[in-house]
């Protein structure tokens, strides 16, 4: 082990229980490069839906760190992930964020490459020059109910293990059928460490997103406000839940949880709630937004929270879902994207409409931009020390141990 | 003595006698870093005046590199420091540079603070926890005649014996009894060293600073434009001195200079001397702008320049005072801060106006503005090499000789 | 050798024959500071014409990295170079970015310095103080046909040498007898390789540069678009070549090739080529733009390619001659400077306009601008691997070798 790795084992075996981290894990940039390297590029992450690109030749491009990938269809509508490096000369291929391309040409000097990667053409190359040496380096991906999934491992963990317990959660909600209503993206001036101790406690819920305590039941809130004990039982929740429980057993709906139960590369979460107040979608009316989706043939009342990796998460009600993606951009920045699906059959202004369903989560994310800044800049004072953790902040806990885990695991391997 | 501080060692006494500071000085970074440490965090410096913060829960923060600091008055009428940085996850609580608070409450999960900076109250939190362990971090403070002064070091020095010396100079102008008539902040793209080179010689103010040339004579200029014994002695202004001392004595008023006689942590000066030519306050046309100040009964055709520190300074007529803060932010970037006090009773536009009395340093500060920042740009260049300094420059030797002291100081403890 | 420079000639050693570099050397600072001190700083670079500063006091500055040239014309017509740095306490000395002065003087305390660059006078200096050793610092400087070549090295190899082949190629062309008739600067978010890279081949051309396409033929395009042999041989373009050639014989005009036959601190080039389909200047419509300059007496048909060192580059047209800077910033910023030269008797309206000679070469180097900021993302890439290159990037090949043995030579002396 280096001195630069002694000095970081040392300071992750200093962290405090039930205690936030400590300054650096938030500023450093040789840490943030190994948390890129790491636990980045070791997670399955969606970035997009394929309802994007319907056609042959649509694509767009994601930007994470200093990659770029091009997600593209090709002509046997397979979706494509490439690293948007063109082989000859590394030049960007693709230079819009997205558009329509019969062939994939570097603008440099046009080397052409189909729509599968190969490599078509290359002008004036030499006589040992093989054109099968010279396909655009493919991005790992896989696919499940149109969600696309990349991983920038050069060994990924298994796709299919991956996806196995998440699977009857997403399943229910048919978001292979869906198509995308909105998509934003909001730049936050912050460490991601701190963007998703943000997104893994509802502490903040009360003092800081009055539209989410609008929707959601202050017992809800308490202990599942952030998944599954985020914070402590409460017994009229519980109640509430047992009872829902059984209603959707009658309707015959899945339902359930999960979470992990011992330390692995995967941090995966899920569960099923219901709504109170009689609330059958995450709207502002409580009522419903669009057509059901999925296997649903009436509204049961509830909602489905799932969490494939700490660099997604997945809030379904039975009309719509919001997908988030958090993307890491340098140690003070993160992206964080917002996708809105709904039904592929639903129709803008007559079954939905844009406002009504991205309502709650963005005025949420707008709130949370603000308030991750503002952590931001006071862990950089050289007196922030981490306070202790409330009840509410299990969830932000168990995040972070799962992070100091896997981050040891990588320096000590 | 590691290696970096080995070679800022080395560097230190390869500087010359009657020369500028070696290009490192001025763009190193790890220097930055040791100057803000062991120089600035070890002085008491004043950020403001009482008067800005009237009434209970008034505040202002002020920003020094990482660290923002809140200023705010207490239900005891007190006015109290703290690092602007919750004790539970570090956020900043004051987002707005100034406003009125009932208690400071962080807006991330509403932990709230009395105004003397005791936690108030902390939602959820688990059986072991103790209020009285949470307060606010107090940053030093001490204030004298409205001065507010903070000194960010864990063990400052003495406040008393800091500001004895300059009791006397300062109480006679009745700052404690004044308000700020206006406030203004100008950003420098310049080393905070390069910024206080130029303000501790008076060699520029001839062809740079014609205000300044226009209000103080050539002879005080000369020898006393930077401070006392910044250049060389002038036999004309030493006889309009004792003239005026004379006049000064009948009139009972407080005369006399203050300088260090040997190293210390302290870097103090002051000095009253007269104006020429019939003028009676440090403006434009040599007339009165405000109200008389503190201990005057009549003017007395002099002012007081005291420099506490080499980050504030103070310049004083009869009836109005212009106080000085430099606040470093990068290695090439500073903040100064004007900021004019008149007699609390004063009224604007009858007694004074704000363009007449901060016409001149405003004026001048902003040519030295522009002046820092062409320097910082030459002192970039690899053929920058430290030029002799002139007979007017005795000031800014006297300044790099107590710095590279305290820095020497600093490396061998 | 030290550990980083051990590092630097393992990775030399390491580029493979007939592939760009290694993402290293487009994106490391350390490479990027030696390429500045052993690369940039041993050639002669021009970086103005004499016509820009006809009068005496005439000046403009030069910006390379962070230094700043004065380039003035004195009393004696003489044009000086000097880096712009008071003496004294290193202020930059010319504020603006052209003009005309009777003296240099610095804004911060006026010390004034002759247009020759001695020191005329420095107020209240001490006894000791020698006017004479305090001179503006000169820089390398020789002038060429009205262009003025600077060399920061403090050892430059000789002008003489280094000139002497490309002297009957200069020469023909009367620059020195010419005007600057338009200037543009293209500010390049790329590493200066990159840009050199795009500048050494050709082929880029055809999917990049339609208005070059247009002008030039396909067949020189392939042979000589970036240089004599930069693609390969194309036995039409040299039966043109051989037909003008004698033309030119009989025309009694200079015409011929120069390229380096071995390496060394120089990296030249120059050839004299014909234009096809009876154009007879690098114009959109291949007709006259301007007066003939310097020896023709008629038109040629021809035109003359000279590339002095890696920064600059010279493409004349018997009636204008466009002339390129290189001038790298840090190691992702790069400016391109251009300037159109026409006969200095030539009057803009009537002997030719702006946009007809400026045209092409302002397309393309807008192009190429987009092009290497592309090549630069991309380059960032985890997945970027240097591609073979193609028969068109011979002259790309030969500029990296030159540059890593450069590079390598620097490290082992």
């Amino acid at each position: 082990m280096n001195n630069i790795d002694q000095e970081i084992f040392n300071l992750i075996n200093s962290q405090k229980k039930n205690f936030p981290l400590d300054q650096k894990f938030y500023v450093d940039n040789i840490i943030f490069e190994k948390d890129i390297e790491h636990i980045f590029s070791n997670q399955w992450v969606f970035i997009g839906h394929v309802s994007r690109i319907p056609n042959i030749g649509d694509y767009f491009t994601v930007s994470i760190g200093n990659e770029s990938i091009i997600v593209i269809r090709d002509k046997q509508n397979k979706i494509n992930c490439f690293y948007n490096v063109c082989r000859h000369r590394g030049s960007h291929i693709c230079i819009e964020s997205e558009g329509n391309l019969r062939k994939l040409i570097c603008p440099y000097h046009a080397w052409s490459y189909n729509l599968d990667g190969s490599l078509k053409k290359a002008s004036m190359m030499g006589e040992d020059f093989k054109k099968e040496d010279w396909s655009l380096i493919k991005c790992n991906k896989n696919i499940f109910e149109g969600l696309i999934f990349i991983n920038l491992s050069d060994k990924p963990i298994s796709f299919a293990e991956f996806i196995k317990p998440l699977e009857p959660f997403i399943s229910l909600h048919g978001l292979g059928k869906a198509k995308v209503a909105i998509r934003k993206v909001y730049e936050i001036e912050g460490n991601w460490k701190l963007a998703l101790d943000n997104f893994h406690e509802c502490y903040h819920c009360h003092p800081s997103h009055p539209e989410y305590c609008e929707v959601h039941s202050k017992d809800y809130i308490q202990s599942y406000g952030a998944g599954s004990h985020s914070g402590p039982e409460s017994a009229e929740f519980n109640k509430l839940l047992k009872n829902w429980n059984k209603k959707v057993d009658d309707l015959g709906y899945f339902r359930g949880e999960y979470s992990e139960n011992k330390f692995s590369n995967f941090y995966r979460s899920a569960e099923r709630t219901p709504f109170s107040n009689g609330r059958l979608s995450e709207t502002r009316s409580g009522k419903p937004a669009s057509k059901l989706m999925g296997n649903f043939k009436e509204f049961d009342g509830g909602y489905t929270t799932i969490g494939p990796s700490p660099f997604n998460s997945l809030i379904m009600s039975n009309d719509f879902a919001t997908c988030f993606t958090f993307l890491p951009k340098t140690n003070k920045k993160t992206l964080i994207e917002l996708m809105w699906l709904v039904d592929n059959n639903a129709i803008e202004g007559i079954d939905y409409n844009k406002e009504e369903i991205s309502w709650l989560w963005d005025e949420t994310t707008l709130a949370d931009k603000r308030i991750i800044e503002d952590n931001q800049k006071g862990v950089l004072s050289k007196k922030y020390v981490p306070g202790p953790l409330s009840k509410m902040e299990l969830g932000l806990e168990k995040f972070k141990n799962w992070y100091l885990k896997s981050l040891k695991k990588s320096i000590c391997v």
